[in-house]
């Protein structure tokens, strides 16, 4: 295309073909430009899909933040589903709902972002579909990948006395735009999972509150006591309180979009991983499972008291 | 649930995992409700992924459709691609978007609907994204699927003197609202894969014209030439040329979203196809593959000319 601009659907997909590789990655037998893309995974390994969806006002400013911004965080979002249950991404399948206003720019914005994100980590863009209508920019992408031997980490092994870990820093990811450039613990996840078995493991997309409480219900309703001088308080998390009034530990325990892994493990197991950091892993030990349901947290002056989940709930009328 | 009306996000992917039967089908390891859905397929077989996206005013009038006919729609031509590639459709993942306005009795309409197509090709929803937002309805599907021995069916392998076959009859599909309702080829395609080799297949969902193009464009940039005659038109494309004077023969040609299959095989495996139909699959020669690049028809006068894709263009401005 020479750096024109594309013309019609079929004009963008060429154009976005003629940005993949030459060479596509193994595994992938076709890619964009047919009904579907043929994947070929390594024999006994298991195929992981996830799906994640981001429209304009919801999830992203387009006029704010820009297509290519859109994009980046798009494919990041889902391959933290990938890093939540310790797979390998393969290939994503990627779906646009184009404004009419700069259709063509915005598409190319898009792929862009989405492309520099895949790119880190080994991902084809193996298909998609492209559309404009009349109402904001929407994302979809789907993304498929595979285990490996240590298998998939789901939401429903943790045990009474296991300790909760995290990856990093919590909170605050609105005020400064770090919801944007999120950072799939795709590599920790392996590494972690390849050093130890974890019981439970879950991406902080909604926020702690809200995704820990997944983790407990899927054990059979357990509950987990956690300690706020131990949890990590990222330093949006503390700016942004020092501007609303809201305390630092509230954004890190309700906020979301952190995409840091919340894990569960053995005291023994979670001893040993703080001890060696896999793969230079950092965790942050901030919690204990309990018999006794609900989430409960205890400060600095021992007092506990019950935290109510309040993520990010997608259903929740907008702003 | 118990009839309620689920509550926000988490409550309404309760009763989405309720509406599931209680055994999952062989191949899924694990459903709705984690961060990934982990599906094992047949050793040596490969994975098949597409994606198609539907936006109220652009592929459905959620106020004159209702929800239910979308996810049935939605559903089904995703499905229709697995069909083209002749593959084996396994499990779904859904995203949506809700308008603010009952936002939960749609989510379980287009739940029944998506349900209601899935289970005809045992097919599991293993996962999705819910979300509310000020928009118009939007609804992603991506299903995965598998190949046979027979393998995948592709654009690219049409040659010169190979015969054109479909599935059905063609167009008008928009008139009486078949489009909401594609019957998806799976069964046909797979039908027609064990029986023959099928050079180059693709289903008709952007319109006759438009996709048999692609297959002309990825075989090496060949032609065909079209019979009028023995192209099978709808009662749908007769009844509708009555009522808007446009020849029924040019709705068969550009109205798309038939979602009948177009393939291409020798004169000599279409003769047999022909005569014995596997599976029952009923089949319309409608023309050749030519060296001549470009799409041609002959009237039955014997007079050829030119036919020009106009489809349906996704990117088109919509109405």
């Amino acid at each position: 295309m020479d750096g024109g601009i594309p013309r019609g659907e079929f004009g963008l997909i060429d154009w976005i073909r003629s940005q993949q590789q030459a060479v596509r990655r193994q595994g992938t037998v076709v890619g964009i430009g047919d009904d579907c893309a043929v994947l070929e995974f390594s024999p006994g390994s298991k195929v992981l899909v996830t799906t994640d969806m981001l429209m304009d006002g919801r999830h992203f400013r387009l006029a704010d933040d820009g297509a290519l911004a859109v994009g980046y965080k798009a494919m990041g979002v889902n391959l933290s589903d990938i890093a939540a249950m310790a797979g390998v991404p393969r290939a994503a399948v990627i779906s646009v709902a184009l404004p009419p206003e700069n259709s063509v720019a915005i598409a190319q914005g898009l792929h862009a972002g989405l492309k520099r994100m895949a790119d880190r980590f080994e991902v084809d863009l193996v298909g998609g579909d492209t559309n404009a209508w009349n109402g904001p920019l929407v994302v979809n992408v789907a993304i498929i990948g595979e285990t490996t031997v240590a298998g998939a980490v789901g939401r429903s092994g943790a045990k009474t006395g296991d300790v909760i870990l995290v990856t990093g820093p919590l909170g605050g990811s609105l005020f400064r735009g770090r919801h944007l450039r999120p950072e799939p613990r795709v590599r920790e996840a392996l590494a972690l999972t390849e050093a130890a078995r974890i019981h439970a493991m879950i991406d902080l997309s909604d926020g702690l509150s809200s995704d820990l409480g997944h983790i407990l219900k899927e054990s059979g309703n357990l509950g987990a006591l956690l300690e706020a001088a131990q949890i990590p308080l990222h330093s949006d998390a503390i700016e942004q309180s020092q501007s609303d009034g809201i305390a630092a530990i509230d954004h890190a325990l309700h906020d979301g979009e952190d995409f840091e892994l919340c894990l569960v493990c053995s005291a023994d197991t979670a001893i040993r991983l703080l001890g060696n950091s896999p793969g230079g892993t950092v965790l942050h030990p901030i919690g204990e499972i309990t018999a006794l349901p609900g989430l409960r947290i205890r400060d600095s002056h021992g007092i506990i008291s019950c935290v109510q989940p309040r993520g990010f709930d997608h259903l929740r009328a907008p702003d």
